[in-house]
């Protein structure tokens, strides 16, 4: 399997490293209007969900359940979004983002057009949120890797 | 837990009927300029991925990724996009999507602006795999499911 030389997310973390295991790491996304934005990222160079073996797929989802999770617990967004594209970076990695019905976009997704305005007051209270998000995303990572 | 009485994916099929399983059903989307977009839909109305138990979203996620591994084979896309948005209906489903590097929006999101406009027969040429694709997977999801 031959690694291209530009892939950001084997050259990179891709983004505010939260946590990182055998096979794959938790970074937070750095997307303009979305504070609650993670990556659960695949640490060896695949482009599909189904390039893995049945053990990994199921371990990766369940390390995006847990993201998941301490983001429902943490951030009580409106509704989760979940999706793996990789059109523009194929190395496999879900992006698992808190989605709020005040977000410019909802109930759009992310990449759509904006449905209104940045509620920067909201924004800012979440982002202020961010450092106990990451701790509990460590904390639950850590545990359920154990 | 309580079933809103306009939810679409519990009042309908929500698409072209593909299979049924016992848990969950995969739907043929019909969204104008991607031919190869499919749907796997949890039959139970739950909103989130983490609402599932353990055991039932390695289901799932197992389901996709037969759907998943049928449209590799039988359409050889450029990429797959995986997503459980469930902003506008809240019910768990998973759009399974064969992305192409011609189509109107690559490499940018289904939802996003599009890049070009759409190459009508390209598009035609996927339509007429359909059915193709449709046994498909029908005979990998009754396999997988037997």
């Amino acid at each position: 399997m031959s690694i291209p030389a530009t892939c950001p997310l084997c050259d990179s973390d891709g983004g505010t490293l939260i946590w990182s295991g055998a096979k794959l790491r938790v970074i937070r996304a750095q997307e303009a209007g979305f504070p609650g934005f993670y990556r659960v990222v695949w640490t060896a160079h695949v482009a599909e969900f189904s390039d893995l073996s049945a053990a990994d797929r199921s371990l990766c989802m369940e390390a995006v359940t847990v993201v998941e999770r301490v983001l429902r617990e943490q951030l009580s967004p409106t509704k989760i979004n979940l999706a793996a594209l990789g059109n523009m970076v194929a190395h496999l990695h879900w992006h698992v983002i808190a989605r709020y019905d005040w977000d410019s976009h909802f109930p759009a997704p992310i990449w759509a057009g904006a449905q209104r305005g940045r509620d920067e007051q909201r924004e800012s209270e979440l982002v202020q949120r961010l450092p106990q998000v990451d701790a509990a995303l460590v904390a639950a990572l850590n545990t359920w890797a154990a």
